[in-house]
């Protein structure tokens, strides 16, 4: 969405604009800039007294920002949705972070993210509750035979209740997305937490990996994948400087690439890396229920896109299944799925309210079926994290309760 | 260091510099630039077709990079130090962080970070043996009244053996750096985890908090802090539109200031918050070995004038102590310290090669009236993460050994 910004607005001095803006909950300590209006637009400012032109760029559209005597450039957005949004500045045609802001992990870059004030923030508000923890670990993995990285959340109740064993929900970020995603966007540790302390969860351990950089042995990196969301891949056209890891040099071309019409597969090497690695590490390492009622897998996009086809072809891996903005399951392809469906427990999809992905008829459809379907729309919001909090929110209730 | 910056450089072009330039291994993934080459110089790289001037910021120098006819600026630095590095990039007279790099907490503000390779990296280089974790953590604080943050490292065998108790290290961080500072720049995990697993170390839990963010209810944040290591505040003049938290406005002067000269205590509340909340926190939470001979402290410059002075308030408290960059105890505070001097088992101090902090001679000193002295000087390292990722090798190989 950020870098496929074609249009430069404007915003004419108005007397629209509400001068109640405060710094932004994900500005860095200390910074006053960015801030947030009652609103919900986004006020952005950078001192760069040498250049000519400077621009806030969210939500794909640049909003050019103006100079002062002092040579500080102010800007403002048009209005944005609840919840969170990646964002940059552009300095003289420079994209960069905007040293105002804390920096996530999407649209394939670390960079700046803002989150705007939302009407249900409580549920992913840190509060004085029993606290789990986000633990970032590195395992061996036998298929790409190297050091991987992962975030394992484990509730408050695993410390403090040292013999019992938990179930487990493998998590997946989206395209231009790590393994950051879930946890620092997300908010996941911050909203099991709450959901827990207020009963309204059963405790859970949750892995998260990267759904994008498992590669087997002598394998080429994914180079390209337009279309996708409006996240760009590094190395795209145009975007000066940045060029596929693995190109060779400078005056290179870069790599192969699999654009996702030319067959790529969303599960991939991935697919084997859960299946023969990271589950058994997790399920070795950790005080787990090791069976197929104690393990579900849900992901957001195209992590919904890896859930839906490794939960197919792992029939009897997962018996809680989630999607969330990653499309549906149809009739079709699970009338005949025996064992898929004997083992399936909770089928759930979502979406944002901006979005048209069809779950709840879908979710109808797989009910005829005899799937236990659920379907979740996030009011007015889009294809960004705001639906993903709340959908794991709704998602995280459905599980594991039998 | 990186903002002290008052000189600048243009490296003519050279036949001295080393055409074997690879990307940085702090780089963001796919990203080729920053680089590094044999010589240890930074080559930048960013695409910026309407800017005037683009400048490296790296090592309290400014270095001028040049346009080719895409509008891409490239340039190089002098050579740097092995390890780790904070720099921006300058940018019209903006400073901003490199899109190139991944982004870390120093020089208060996230911003981008470089690792020159260094001949002794293997020891914090991620292998594949038994894995501990980084966990990240929130706590509810009865002397900040609010919900603090913090990162604590489990050793492999918390996990793989579990009835074992364990010793527990309190770990701080420098002027400017936050709680993250010693996990990612400092690479605590990998370097304990290596350790363990070559025998060189006995397993031990590591408590790393946010030592600057400490404040009672109703006190006012630091605003200014000038003169330390090069670092400045955030709000110091010219910053552009930086200001410090709770400030009043756009147009406020900002909150009263307490500078180093003005009776700034290095603990202060934070003292109040490690012995009231977190060690009690961490006692209760985890499997430890909850008393004195098995509780250390270190941290590195201001962490280690904190550990200085903290271990000094409390001396039945901590068995082991380490200050790395940041001064030495002395004889005098010493000789009549009956308390501390019962109590410790190790006094360890550090600095790099290239600060000159009298650690040897103090350690020699020390020894004289019966304390348990080690010293240790970084090789051509100054006061950076070179200096304290080879400390702390060094101090957690003495600790817990009886």
């Amino acid at each position: 969405m950020l870098l496929a910004a074609m249009t430069v607005f404007s915003l004419a001095a108005s007397a629209q604009v509400a001068e109640d803006f405060k710094p932004a909950t994900t500005n860095q300590e200390g910074k006053q800039y960015p801030m947030v209006n009652s609103q919900r637009m986004v006020r952005a400012q950078i001192s760069a007294p040498q250049a000519n032109s400077v621009k806030l760029d969210i939500g794909g559209v640049k909003y050019e920002m103006k100079k002062d005597e002092n040579g500080v450039w102010t800007g403002e957005s048009a209005p944005q949705d609840e919840g969170f949004h990646y964002y940059q500045l552009e300095i003289d045609g420079a994209s960069v972070p905007d040293p105002g802001s804390r920096y996530y992990y999407g649209a394939s870059r670390w960079g700046s993210g803002i989150d705007i004030p939302a009407q249900d923030e409580e549920f992913y508000t840190v509060k004085n509750v029993p606290q789990g923890s986000i633990n970032e670990v590195y395992y061996y993995s036998t298929v790409t035979e190297s050091m991987r990285h992962g975030y394992v959340y484990l509730p408050a109740e695993y410390y403090s209740n040292p013999t019992k064993k938990f179930p487990v929900l493998y998590l997946q970020h989206g395209m231009g997305e790590n393994e950051t995603g879930w946890s620092a966007q997300g908010k996941t540790g911050i909203i099991m937490d709450n959901l827990i302390a207020a009963g309204k969860a059963v405790p859970f351990i949750i892995y998260m990996d990267n759904g994008l950089n498992a590669r087997k042995p002598g394998e080429q990196p994914m180079g390209g994948f337009g279309g996708f969301g409006g996240q760009r891949p590094q190395g795209a056209p145009g975007q000066g400087g940045q060029r596929p890891q693995g190109a060779p040099g400078q005056g290179g071309q870069g790599g192969p690439r699999r654009g996702f019409g030319g067959g790529f597969n969303f599960a991939g090497a991935f697919q084997d890396v859960l299946i023969k690695d990271i589950i058994p590490m997790v399920e070795k390492n950790y005080r787990v229920i090791a069976d197929t009622e104690h393990r579900a897998m849900a992901g957001l996009s195209m992590g919904g896109m890896q859930t839906h086809s490794i939960t197919l072809a792992n029939p009897t891996t997962f018996a809680y299944v989630g999607m969330f903005s990653g499309g549906t399951f149809n009739v079709d392809e699970l009338t005949d799925a025996k064992d898929f469906k004997k083992t399936n427990k909770v089928l759930f999809m979502s979406c944002g309210g901006k979005e048209n992905m069809g779950v709840d008829k879908a979710a109808a459809d797989l009910k005829g079926i005899g799937i236990n379907a659920h379907s979740y729309v996030s009011p007015e919001t889009a294809h960004e994290w705001q639906t993903w909090r709340r959908s794991l929110y709704q998602f995280a209730q459905l599980i594991f309760k039998k």
